[in-house]
């Protein structure tokens, strides 16, 4: 029992693009040899599209999915093969292309037609909204963009599933990001990027630029010291602040969850876990699971299970799970850690998980590998193992839940991101999904919208 | 000779704009009897737009110009007094809608409406642009919108004319110049206000923070802070660093020279000029002209005249401009300084300057009263009293410079924003004004991209 949408691009869960631009002659069967001649490599034709004309020749570019760049090699060595006289105008890597420039950009929301305009947006006119705040600061949150703004804040050190490669390489993901807050809920969301692993030289560059953001959002921070720096932000600013890696994930497993559990009839007091990663997400997951009801769940780290009376690399955060977790004080092998489990979450490594593992699980077991950009194992393999459920990250997608979160707490100027906003936000989006999914449609605007209104709502009811 | 444009607008000189929304009878005769009505206050009429239709009645949006919020008043009450049964149902102060919720915002270069999309712009595939950053950070600069981004930073110690109002109430100017650096030149600024006075604070908050920027506009921060906050940003790091109070105003300053220059028949190198203002743009003015080829340039500040041997309220910027300039080391009162000048400039306080003064100015005098939003001397008894050529704020806008100096500069990866770029754009400006003005129009974005390419050759150049 597949969960997922089983859309074509995940079926083939191609992570590449590519668009050979080819000129052929001007003869209807071509296209057709090209196709076919792709359709025996790796590659898969999303789409063609002729654009141009030369004389005789025509010039298609043909976009096509790829697992790799070696995959798109084989395709352009099909085309030359089968196409005589075929010219290889130029093969584009898609994923650099909309990456070039940005995914973002600042624009006026006013256009500067006329002098009018002109003096209106700049001087001498916005002396009047200067003055305007300066008699009361509070009025900056409706004559400025402060209530549709959000910090997205990293350091580079834990960055997707890369880890520690630096704020310079973090800059798409953050920009890619705020292209999703855009889209999906009009927040204007903005890469800050802090060049500083020190958790106070972080908090205090933050706590000195904050004043134009409605929110910020922490993004990429390497555990434990995303917590620290979570922690002393929010003590000391009166806006939301909130680690996506942590709540945002933690939001999303949890909508799935209410899916989940419904769809194999059991419930969350009765259910015992298997946590795999003891890192932001793991932390921030198992953390929201108890507070959602679970009483039975085992955290593992890369040095095995987190219990009361273990010693090597500890911190205060894994002593704090050691309290909170494992009622049995569980110390053995991973294998071991599976056995009579209803629930494994991992957001840990790429294929670390057996089909052993799974197999050792309780019946109508629920399977979450959310390891990025490849699952602890494989979707299809934990089926196959006997998992009722099994989703990994390409469904459990945060961006799901963190554009609904900020819209909702920037509608009604909330001071904090609550669990109790995270919970409905959760309960919503569960109650979107599509018959037989465990979450809606990312792409679906109203999804956000709905969303947003249940966490306002959370917000202003707490 | 008034050499500024005579739109309505600037003729009217009104700086504020309402919108009266009135419901009346639909009666074609009383929409004229409203504007009639209001011709006979201090409100001039902009526009009417009818905006709804309730049965026998019509809503009309009657936008007026106003020199105050008591002339929209008056005009209030006119339209009452001149339509019977004429109901106001609002009242508009237009420059504060169009700040509300900032002139700015944050979009996707792209749109995102579809699961591939997403997987371009977001996880798994926004991986592939950040290992291309990670082998090779300059990939950094085509792979993210740094190549496009510029940082608009203030302490909020000098915004506008209102002085140390502080960073919240400045945000609307930072905003607005973003919406300006949009508009004209697809430059994605971002308002960055950093809650300090310290100069080591400001600069190492901008340093730890400065990765995703291109380049940094100073703006609004007090002199002499500004200039060491800029010099040290300068020294340490390698984009452009550019006070815009400085330099922005001198770059346009120089622009309206030549083509003053030009229409009086002088050579700057023979001319001698009085200067009032030692703050950011006195003292970049100064300085500009100096590079530019004056010989003979006196400034005052608060105190009296800048001069060798003074020792009241100097600093090293005054003490510099003091070996700098006043070669004949005068002493005496702002009266005696305006004897036998060419030019006078003031980037000072409102009506300071009598036309007493600008009388004692030599023949064909050129007459800058640029402080913000009124000069130092009204444009029009500047000229009654015998200057040549006299243009205010209103004329000498730095819209027309920093767009343009940070576009050149991007366009050609510039670290630095220097002296022969700005002169490079003055001389583009001062070529495209129409005949009979000093400067070109500012809402012609050919001007903006002409001064770019400009600005861009002159870096290549150097």
């Amino acid at each position: 029992m597949e969960l997922t949408k089983t859309s074509w691009q995940e079926r083939y869960r191609a992570t590449q693009i590519f668009t050979i631009r080819c000129k052929i002659n001007d003869n209807p069967s071509t296209l057709a040899a090209i196709t076919q001649a792709i359709s025996k490599t790796g590659a898969h034709v999303h789409a063609t599209t002729a654009v141009g004309i030369e004389d005789a020749d025509i010039i298609h570019d043909i976009r096509i999915f790829c697992t790799s760049k070696a995959v798109c090699d084989e395709a352009v060595a099909a085309v030359k093969a089968a196409v005589k006289n075929a010219q290889i105008l130029s093969v584009l890597d898609e994923v650099l292309e909309i990456h070039r420039r940005g995914t973002i950009e600042m624009k006026s929301r006013a256009p500067i037609r006329s002098l009018t305009d002109l003096r209106m947006i700049y001087t001498p006119g916005v002396a009047d909204a200067c003055k305007a705040i300066e008699r009361d600061p509070a009025v900056a949150w409706d004559m400025t963009g402060i209530c549709d703004r959000v910090a997205i804040v990293t350091n580079g050190t834990a960055v997707l599933g890369l880890g520690d490669i630096g704020i310079l390489a973090s800059l798409p993901v953050m920009e890619g990001k705020a292209a999703i807050f855009a889209e999906f809920t009009g927040i204007s969301a903005v890469p800050v990027l802090v060049e500083s692993k020190d958790v106070d030289t972080v908090v205090n560059t933050v706590l000195r630029t904050a004043a134009s953001y409605g929110a910020i959002q922490l993004e990429d921070i390497a555990a434990p010291e995303c917590f620290e720096i979570e922690e002393k932000l929010r003590d000391r600013l009166n806006i939301p602040v909130f680690h996506d890696d942590q709540h945002g994930t933690a939001t999303v497993v949890l909508a799935a969850m209410i899916n989940a559990l419904k769809k194999v009839g059991k419930r969350i007091e009765d259910c015992s876990a298997i946590m795999i990663g003891a890192g932001a997400a793991g932390y921030a997951i198992t953390m929201a699971l108890l507070k959602f009801g679970i009483k039975d769940v085992t955290v593992y780290d890369s040095f095995g299970p987190i219990y009361r009376g273990r010693t090597n690399k500890m911190n205060k955060y894994k002593e704090h799970l050691a309290k909170m977790t494992n009622k049995n004080n569980e110390q053995g092998s991973l294998q071991d850690g599976f056995k009579g489990k209803d629930i494994f979450i991992g957001v840990a490594r790429p294929k670390m998980v057996s089909k052993e593992m799974i197999a050792a699980m309780n019946k109508n077991s629920i399977v979450l590998p959310l390891s990025n950009p490849i699952g602890e194992i494989d979707v299809a393999d934990a089926l196959a193992a006997g998992a009722a459920i099994a989703a990994d990250g390409r469904t459990i997608n945060n961006a799901l839940a963190y554009p609904a979160l900020f819209r909702g707490a920037l509608d009604v100027k909330a001071e904090d991101i609550t669990f109790e906003m995270q919970l409905a936000c959760a309960k919503t989006l569960a109650s979107l999904a599509a018959d037989g999914d465990l979450l809606p449609d990312v792409l679906d605007r109203n999804v956000h919208k709905e969303a947003a209104v249940a966490v306002a709502a959370a917000w202003k009811k707490s």
